[in-house]
């Protein structure tokens, strides 16, 4: 229907498109022309393995002809309703919802992402509570909405301040690797460390007057700024920190959720039922926009008479929720969530010799196929290959080469993600883990 | 491909479904199950005239074969790349809209719809001029997430403040059929009235000062707070006045562009050029969610060098992209402009017509398919039929009235909006001005 020489294709994208999250005239975009499962061809017909799911987000696989088609029929019998009608896909996302949560998350608000997914369970929470505060995490995204990058705690916040919503704090992450107050004593036990950092949280409560908080909003299993995995106990801890004080508990689950993490939601891993559970995402794998706020009754009933003030023209547009219903049918038919776990197993097997047998690769951790490599000029002092918000020569070197040899990933400061689509194989990953393997030399002469 | 008795699915989404800006305890959602042209049909195939273009947005109608099928195509060619890949709809797209935009606005950044967009052009301006105030007026909707409803005048923000992102001044409308300070003067020239008001967004500028103030957005046509049309010489005033003091021009064409005013974009009725320009509805016609923020070169080379913070995981959705394509193209070979510019003078004469009948429509107003009643109890002393941001048992019953007689139609406070797709016949708009006839009775009988 469209036609446009492939050749075309990039300079006609230069000319006219500004670039989110880039500087104009240095980016160096690649012409996407095709994909299917864990691969995508430029417009020259080079192949990309897809390590990073395109944006964290394309779960299962390129391509997938069943959610295509379920779109293709939901585009034909009703492209479009405004979001105060009920229509089939809305009617049936809920149920299809209502069976993978975790038990006691009813009611469902969809949004067009995760960013406003965020925004969406900070109000809810808000008015809930009527309180204001909203505690997040300082390794924390969120998303870039005026609301989003407020709660988030990364670097991608600052810029914007001090013109961002008022009301959130900030606290410290159970980071292990790098926790400050525990380089006196690194050997630690696990249910010590937790300790430590519940107590952190709870001292910050306190600071703020516990009537004063709405919401502690944390990513369950941290995404970009670290596969920062919570160590035993810690979120059972969070739960029992927001019973105690009257906070609403929101669980990010943007990027860890739909078998991201070898369960359907991150948190099913510690048995934990947040009040408010957000996601995007895997939601619909990228094959169409939406998010959506998983809700108990008791936050919804808080709307019962009177109104809720928000949404957007686009909430709960019928081809974003149909192609929401087939992802999910997808993940239950052929199991990715089972299969994620499976796999995530040998990817970690694989991520513990590439440590092994470099010197640059300061830690690595995963939990399914949510995993990370830290890389380092020296594992004894754990000096990063660059700076906190900052690159480096060597992680440049490294992310092209691993895009010249045709593996796709992202590279976050001094760290490389691995985060694919869940039906990879183990054959496909050790592919991309044989091309790792190469580049980790460039960052091992930088290493001591 | 997917099975639901259609009696189902209203009971199943009221179980599971949030609903947005409403109580949870009192919506009345309509099971839509088809929509074609200028109708939709409820699950028990009861037919509606469409007169909102559901949510302001279906400009090209419903059920449009070719847009459907553009985006069938790209869902089945490639449904999905990441915000910073360069694709074929990406290229076509900003080639297409470089030909509808007003001449000079030739950089696109795409969004997931009107809000994101709005934020995403606050942000632009602040970092081109390293100001940080922004000013809007009082009757204006940007949009719902937490920097577009901070930067929103009307009642919507102020259940969310002071949680709302800090910065923006609201001044006031050139809304003549209400305005404050010409009462003892009603008979003042478009000219003088243009003046004052004029006079007033420059006194504001001055005691905010203008080395604070990085832009002023406004609605090109106020849409749901009431269709203020500005009068002569008011956009071109205030482009005048934005280029004395330094401060970025955004114009807000989510509900007013793409064709609703008679002309591609209502500032093309003025032959003003913005700086910024966000679109969004009526660039999909509703068909995907997609917004899309368009500026001058000046504005993208702010970034040139410096990276843009900012951006969602769907921005550039290509399936999106491809709807937009196809919408632009739909409204090119039908010259939907200029049939809704042609139909728009039909619908002002019976606008007029009904408020010569009807004691209680205190004033019509209307720019091509764009049109508003004033309902009043009185028509010399303004009386509203409902107060404003509220209700009354009139404008319940009429809106009922309406809706039992198959007319779909947005009531706001004491306002009726009509605001159909633009393919509508004169005798489509006719069969809905004659149950509109009907419904003005209820009204009448409260009017003195
Ligand atoms: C944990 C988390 N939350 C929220 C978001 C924001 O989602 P979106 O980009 O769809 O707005 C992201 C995106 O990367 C994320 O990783
Ligand atoms: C003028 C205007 N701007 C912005 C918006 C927000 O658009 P969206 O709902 O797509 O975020 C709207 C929505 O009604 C609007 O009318």
């Amino acid at each position: 229907m469209f036609e446009l020489d492939d050749q075309d294709i990039l300079p006609l994208s230069l000319e006219h498109n500004f670039w989110t999250w880039s500087a104009q005239g240095k980016v160096n975009p690649i012409p996407v022309k095709r994909a299917k499962g864990v691969y995508f061809w430029d417009v020259n017909d080079k192949r990309y393995l897809d390590f990073n799911s395109m944006v964290m987000c394309v779960n299962i696989g390129h391509g997938e002809e069943r959610v295509i088609e379920a779109m293709v029929e939901q585009a034909r019998e009703l492209p479009f309703a405004g979001p105060g009608m009920a229509t089939k896909p809305r009617a049936l996302l809920g149920q299809a919802l209502s069976e993978i949560v975790p038990a006691g998350l009813t009611r469902y608000l969809y949004t067009l992402g995760g960013a406003d997914a965020n925004e969406n369970a900070i109000k809810l929470a808000r008015g809930k509570t009527g309180k204001f505060k909203i505690l997040t995490r300082y390794r924390s995204y969120h998303g870039a909405t005026y609301g989003a990058i407020a709660a988030t705690g990364d670097p991608r916040r600052a810029p914007w301040e001090p013109a961002v919503m008022p009301g959130v704090v900030h606290f410290l992450d159970p980071y292990r690797y790098r926790s400050t107050f525990h380089r006196h004593n690194p050997d630690i036990s696990e249910e010590e460390f937790t300790q430590d950092y519940l107590n952190h949280l709870e001292e910050i409560i306190l600071y703020e007057r516990p009537e004063t908080i709405a919401a502690i909003m944390m990513e369950s299993v941290t995404g970009t700024n670290g596969i920062i995995i919570p160590p035993q106990g810690y979120m059972q801890g969070v739960r029992a920190l927001c019973d105690r004080y009257g906070i609403v508990m929101i669980a990010d689950e943007v990027m860890s959720g739909f078998g991201r993490t070898g369960k359907w939601f991150a948190v099913n891993h510690w048995d934990v039922t947040p009040d408010i559970m957000t996601m995007a995402k895997g939601l619909t794998s990228g094959y169409a926009p939406l998010g959506a706020v998983a809700m108990k009754p008791e936050i919804a009933d808080a709307y019962r008479e009177r109104t809720y003030e928000g949404g957007l023209t686009y909430n709960g547009h019928p081809i974003s929720l149909a192609a929401a219903i087939a992802t999910i049918r997808v993940m239950q038919e052929d199991k990715l969530v089972e299969k994620a776990a499976a796999t995530g197993e040998a990817m970690a097997d694989m991520l513990a010799e590439l440590k092994e047998r470099h010197p640059s690769v300061g830690e690595v951790r995963s939990i399914g196929l949510f995993g990370i490599l830290e890389l380092v000029r020296d594992r004894k002092t754990k000096e990063p290959m660059a700076p906190f918000n900052g690159g480096s020569p060597e992680m440049t070197a490294f992310r092209k080469y691993m895009l010249d040899h045709g593996v796709f990933l992202y590279t976050h400061w001094h760290t490389a993600l691995i985060i694919p689509p869940l039906p990879i194989t183990t054959e496909q990953l050790m592919e991309g883990f044989s091309v790792l393997d190469q580049a980790l030399e460039i960052t091992d002469q930088a290493a001591r």
